[in-house]
């Protein structure tokens, strides 16, 4: 009698963004002529850069040939993005890494999903709270929690509520843990960590062997100078952290597909027997077991993105979507609002009028003004109170969106 | 102090096509002038169709302009490919399935590893062997394995021998199992199964409310008519199979990524408290969380596959790899060589001559011959004594490996 993994059943509700697409659906079902301006789930919305996008035309081509013509790569990536990424994006932070530290995947989402995969059942997680909901839900799912509790907390897990009060910065946790995930610039707060904050947390893990995850998705969109990029700025960082990066908002990947996880060799967790070993070994053998690397085309277009051209386009449409941010931040300041993050992140984190529930202010904004962003309660309790609007649409539905906002809440 | 998962300790050797290619790689830099021919891991050599290019450049074409611009797409596939599998591969065989039940992936290696993410650790799990080692290792990765004896069979899975005394056809375990890996046409050996063969299998499942995780990546190299292409052309599969097909070898894919696999709604398994639950909405939440959807132009460039011009161009790539097939079992019976597979699959398994262990003859035919297959006994212990030859090679590298190992062992 097959049994199915009950931990799955242990998950409140669906994951955020289909129920926010759920919702939408049924709205503009009910209000066809409506023009719903969607600044939600931060999709991007800007063409790839035209150096990316001959690249990765070229690619294709190459598989019109035998004499090009690209079958399986390797697991862990080609060598050509893989180096790039060395030169070109790491080693200009100061930060050396080895070919074989680098994994090149098919987003994010699935390698700081996965990664859990390498790690026993009983390493105690802590996680923070507003949180990107896939660090959470897959922890419930693989089975190292128990029922959540009416706030939404599952037993087991160790929150750490990152609240107007603290300013966005969680404490380092008073009780022993020994995997950390750590999101900065921070989605959904929009918050950044100086050198300082991560100097505490890299201090943290190496005092206690613990091991952090380091989602830098956003570190392109970091525009003041002195806020780390990687976590491997960060003296001993090598020997307790693993860093998820992405090309889906940094280049417009969110439909081509493309990250990249690096996990150094020096990194080290126990055994059962009490002995260290490598946890560059476990997960090369984990990606080359359950992975079969990503489409060639796509790592031929994302090493593009670090070409010289590559990079002057790229960059262009970075500040392109900052600009954004900066023009819905100022407006919602305008209306009276309290607004944090949208200067070194493309997340808006702005605090509900009067009290109001966020799943209210995301219902009463989609009714009233037609736009959509994400409830902060979605991300965690700690985010209950909050609504999160992304800095990654058109300008003219940028602006539009925040001029309906300005006169709704007038 | 975190910990590892110690399970992956457990793994004997490196993955067997990583351990191929370290001595393929080791034998060409000692013989630098070697003109080493690769029948091993099975990689196409072939172009992708024209039809599938076309629609692969039109689509990353898509991905130039703002208002063609594709982000996000459902993590589940694009309807536009889903309903395309559902018309023109499914329907032309009896099967109707519904959209919600076939889910697109980057590729079959994932999803028959990561499937596993949904059942409960104390399923009772049977594979074949020889097999496809993905399945073998992934089960012992998630923990439901003892330590391998020094056949290589790891305790706490059930082996099915599939040998020349059983035709390759495994019998039916008479201890009680939860989860049944089937391949068909069959990697390695090249077997088929017919109607008879998998309607017991069905019945078996059925009995015992047990699931079949029905592997039919080599389908579209049927040759021969009466042979099901698919599970649920056999009565009853859609409430016990779970089935896995891939673009890889079909069309060329496996440097693009993309597969496909199907959960019926009707497919139940037992929750802890011993209700039944739907595995179509488990595998629907854990394709959403922890996977992020298929890139957009390679769902476009499948889709093309199944036009009538893409079809009728990519049927003449297969038949050009079956012509290889035939001319390698040919080419080896003609040697003397006990050959079996290469009709209905891609594949040839031949015995080794003189009761010559598989490295053995690996190493002899890549020092002598410089050609690369694949040792059987990488595929599990009953694999001992046999060898793979892939017929995906180029035409001429075909009939040359072929005559070279004729020379050698004449």
């Amino acid at each position: 009698m097959a049994k199915l993994n009950d931990n799955y059943l242990k998950l409140k509700a669906g994951y955020l963004f289909p129920e926010i697409g759920r919702r939408v659906k049924a709205f503009s079902q009910a209000n066809p002529d409506a023009k719903i301006i969607r600044l939600g789930i931060g999709d991007v919305t800007q063409p790839l850069a035209p150096a990316v996008l001959k690249a990765f035309h070229d690619a294709v081509e190459d598989l019109a040939s035998k004499e090009n013509f690209m079958g399986y790569g390797p697991e862990q990536g080609y060598e050509f993005l893989i180096d790039t990424l060395i030169e070109k994006s790491y080693k200009p932070l100061g930060v050396e890494l080895k070919t074989s530290e680098i994994f090149i995947s098919d987003g994010s989402k699935c390698d700081c999903a996965n990664i859990l995969d390498i790690f026993a059942l009983d390493n105690k997680v802590a996680i923070c709270d507003p949180v990107y909901p896939v660090y959470n839900d897959t922890n419930v799912m693989i089975g190292r929690t128990g029922e959540a509790d009416e706030k939404g907390y599952y037993s087991g897990l160790t929150y750490l509520p990152c609240t107007e009060e603290n300013g966005f910065t969680p404490a380092i946790p008073s009780e022993k843990v020994d995997i950390i995930y750590l999101c900065y610039p921070n989605n959904p707060t929009g918050a950044v960590a100086s050198r300082e904050d991560l100097k505490k947390w890299v201090d943290f893990a190496l005092a206690n062997d613990a091991v952090i995850f380091f989602d830098a998705a956003y570190e392109a969109f970091i525009t003041e100078p002195g806020i780390p990029h990687s976590i491997y700025e960060i003296e001993g960082a090598r020997r307790c952290a693993i860093e998820f990066r992405s090309f889906s908002k940094t280049a417009g990947f969110t439909g081509v597909r493309c990250a990249l996880t690096v996990v150094p060799e020096e990194l080290m967790a126990d055994t059962g027997s009490g002995e260290k070993a490598s946890l560059n070994k476990l997960w090369n053998r984990r990606q080359s077991t359950k992975f079969n690397g990503v489409s060639y085309p796509v790592q031929k277009a994302a090493a593009a993105v670090y070409s010289d051209e590559g990079w002057a386009q790229v960059k262009e449409t970075i500040d392109y979507y900052m600009e954004n941010a900066r023009l819905i931040r100022e407006g919602l300041q305008a209306a009276g609002l309290t607004v944090y993050g949208g200067v070194n992140a493309p997340y808006i984190w702005l605090k509900t009028p009067g009290g109001m529930s966020s799943w209210d202010f995301f219902d009463k904004l989609l009714s009233e003004c037609h736009v959509v962003g994400t409830p902060g309660s979605g991300f965690g309790p700690s985010g209950e109170g909050f609504y999160r609007l992304s800095a990654f649409g058109d300008r003219q539905n940028v602006i539009e969106a925040i001029e309906r906002i300005k006169n709704n809440l007038a």
